[in-house]
């Protein structure tokens, strides 16, 4: 069927972490250089490829593109596909890019592929895909030319309505869907809060340590942090108001600080709303994962307390369902509305109506309380299993601190250790993880690994992982 | 099946421009507002109510969602929904928002609902939804787990790859896909670029009239406009450099001007670019519809002339395939890669995979090609139909310019007329159109209005467009 032998190219690795279009597009890359490929040669036709290897369609599709448009093959009708005549061989373009060692970008943030122990993600197999599927299927077919046009730009109003149904009961969120504005992710929320109420130079509190990409964020738009420390009551807003009592605004996780998971204290919480009240100042509450609490009920957002409109709410669908989803939204004091309006008319809009109405139905017919009440009981079984099998293994070696909730471990480890080296080794050994120290909005706080345990389905499975870990001392 | 008559809301109209939820939720609004509906009033079940309407679940869901999110009913298990007990007829909350007369932002950008000579908006009876609908379901279908996790941020590698063949084959320009970057839309686009290159305080220059978000955007991110006039060339360089030749950046529509239709000639397409070389400015090339072209075969881009690496290019698949869609696309020069992919590491990443995967496969198996060269005949014969309907309901009252390309008509009438009232007009009568004072960057500019023809199928309909425009004068 085709006069060039695939085994020209080497084999193809299921196991490996590459994805097969990718792998394809190496493996002819590296026939071309090697010279075993000849410009010229004749190369599998896609059609041909997929039955031999067994692949879809689409994954040769995928490779073949990239090869082509980095100018290793060109496609010439009936004569078929060749390597490009007169091509020498040279160090590739890089595409998809380099993933380089930049140390202001933590490594979740430059996702390549899934690890274990991956932060930032949700228990990918058990998410409802055949319900996912068919709704997807259904709006893709009833899309009407109404639907085709540029989607209201604070988002669709069925699903600012659901949103706003939803917090009132799930997390004693009061507010109108006016106040609710649809984003494409927590970046888009902050960059618009940002543009909305901040200006460059603003101080702004953020937790030391706390997620990287609000202080990468914010540094961006040139505003300046005060790194505020978190004890065992959140953040320690009296640290706050001595270190700057004028700061514009103060971004926060009440619910499980992230990430060392511990939960903002009433008094604390009051303290907050109080100083916001006295010097005019906004609240971010980044509710990225209230709902998963294990030891009690989950507790109500700081923004049920908000009397006087100060606190700006961020939620997200991606860390429910999945991050590819790129679904997020932002509550507004009533006050702020029209500010928010004029924003998002200029800026955004940026959600496709697709996504936007799956998610209202998802969440319309009950599927979204139902896949959280599943994932609360799968994430604090994840967490004991993962928890008891990480001792299993590497017993008095390592402290796993007792967290209230969230998705992920800190892990403590015994004796003299570097976190960037033991991350190196876990990196080298396939496994996920990161340092404390990338989480320092300041200094170098106290050295401790993150890992998730949310795709870690037992505790055989933990036990394994954990003594892959232990060969690293 | 209810004991509350739906007769109490007054019918629905399928002529309406708003959408039937809509016409539901004020139907309900106004019956309790009236007191036909008394707090503590059952209303009919959503299913009977599906029933009754014949209309879809979905729309008698959104509207109750709507309802029952600002507090007018209440859902009460077996006993059925329910107006709110106690509730005192008030001023409504605004949901969706009332559209204000916001004289910063033509009314093209805050979209409600398709009219007559909508602008923006490509011909939605004639996109191929059948088998857009067959790879959405597909693609809901096969997501695997690692399609669920973040995508990468700067767009999935094969939809790289399929934009620069396309780039090369289409549009003449010769980049990598590492060049290209993946954005949610032109807004998101030039707000990327002013990132990456521009601050607060710079000027760049703007085409005057030129496209309305364009200066919006920049102006909120403290960039300061000079305005350049555009004659029969396009954008007159010579005045740029009169102006403001230390401008830091131009953005400018060199396939077919926006609005005026005009192509940027070749000498002034070299002579700004070597204003760009020498002062070491930015061209921001926004080609939102260089395939459009009627007159000859599409020019090629001006980013296929850029030797010296000074030129942004920026394309979208709103107009090609539909605006709710959220998806462009940026090309960077190769030195400025780096720069753009840590602008697009702290901020982005926020295009779905389901819309990526959709549109590179749509791509990738030829319909994008084929639909281009469906709807360039297609716009060819409606404009040609539009431009006759008009002349025959309103004769010499109405001079039309000649344009190569584009979507839309530029209207210039006989006598004293006022734009502003007329588009005013124009709106009572449910027909779009937009003033050219809208438009302008600074001064009045010559009086006229602008109507899209991309969804007028025939001359008579046109005709009849024409004949209730001519009811205005």
């Amino acid at each position: 069927m085709s006069d060039t032998k695939i085994s020209r190219i080497s084999p193809l690795d299921p196991t490996a972490t590459e994805p097969f279009y990718r792998q394809i597009y190496d493996r002819f890359r590296s026939a071309i250089a090697s010279g075993s490929l000849k410009p010229g040669d004749r190369i599998p036709s896609a059609r041909a490829l997929t039955q031999e290897l067994g692949l879809s369609r689409g994954t040769i599709d995928a490779a073949y593109s990239l090869l082509a448009a980095e100018g290793y093959i060109e496609a010439r009708g009936q004569a078929g596909t060749i390597v490009t005549p007169g091509l020498k061989p040279k160090a590739p373009v890089a595409t998809p890019p380099p993933r380089k060692k930049d140390t202001a970008l933590p490594p979740s943030f430059r996702p390549d592929s899934i690890l274990p122990f991956q932060m930032g993600l949700p228990a990918l197999d058990m998410f409802p895909r055949k319900i996912w599927a068919r709704l997807g299927a259904r709006f893709a077919r009833v899309m009407q030319p109404a639907d085709m046009a540029q989607p209201p730009v604070f988002g669709l109003p069925e699903l600012r309505a659901q949103i706003a149904t939803y917090l009132r009961v799930s997390r004693g969120v009061d507010c109108s869907p006016a106040q609710v504005f649809v984003t494409s992710g927590y970046r888009h929320t902050l960059g618009s809060i940002a543009r909305a109420l901040l200006k460059e130079g603003d101080r702004v509190w953020l937790e030391n340590p706390g997620y990287p990409p609000t202080r990468d964020l914010l540094g961006q738009l040139g505003i300046v942090a005060a790194a505020v420390p978190v004890d065992q009551e959140g953040i320690v807003v009296a640290e706050g108001r001595r270190l700057a009592s004028r700061a514009r605004a103060a971004v926060v996780t009440p619910a499980h600080q992230s990430p060392l998971g511990v939960s903002l204290s009433l008094t604390r919480r009051l303290d907050l709303l109080d100083w916001a009240a006295e010097t005019g100042a906004w609240i971010v509450e980044d509710d990225y994962d209230g709902e998963y609490r294990y030891v009690s009920r989950p507790l109500p957002a700081l923004k049920s307390l908000d009397r006087e409109g100060r606190v700006l709410y961020a939620g997200t669908f991606s860390k429910l369902l999945f991050p590819s989803i790129r679904l997020a939204y932002l509550v507004v004091p009533e006050a702020q509305v029209e500010r928010f309006e004029q924003v998002f008319q200029t800026f955004a809009g940026d959600t496709p109506w697709l996504t936007q109405a799956i998610v209202t139905a998802f969440v319309a017919e009950g599927h979204f309380a139902r896949h959280i009440q599943k994932m609360r009981k799968c994430y604090a079984e994840r967490r004991q299993a993962t928890v008891a099998g990480l001792t299993d293994a590497l017993g008095d070696r390592v402290r796993i601190d007792a967290q209230p909730g969230g998705m992920h471990l800190i892990l403590r480890f015994e004796g003299r250790w570097s976190q960037a080296s033991l991350i190196a080794r876990m990196r080298d050994e396939g496994l996920y993880g990161e340092a404390m120290a990338d989480w320092m909005v300041e200094g170098e706080g106290t050295p401790a690994v993150l890992v998730s345990f949310t795709n870690i389905g037992s505790r055989a499975a933990a036990g394994e992982l954990g003594a892959r870990l232990a060969k690293l001392f």
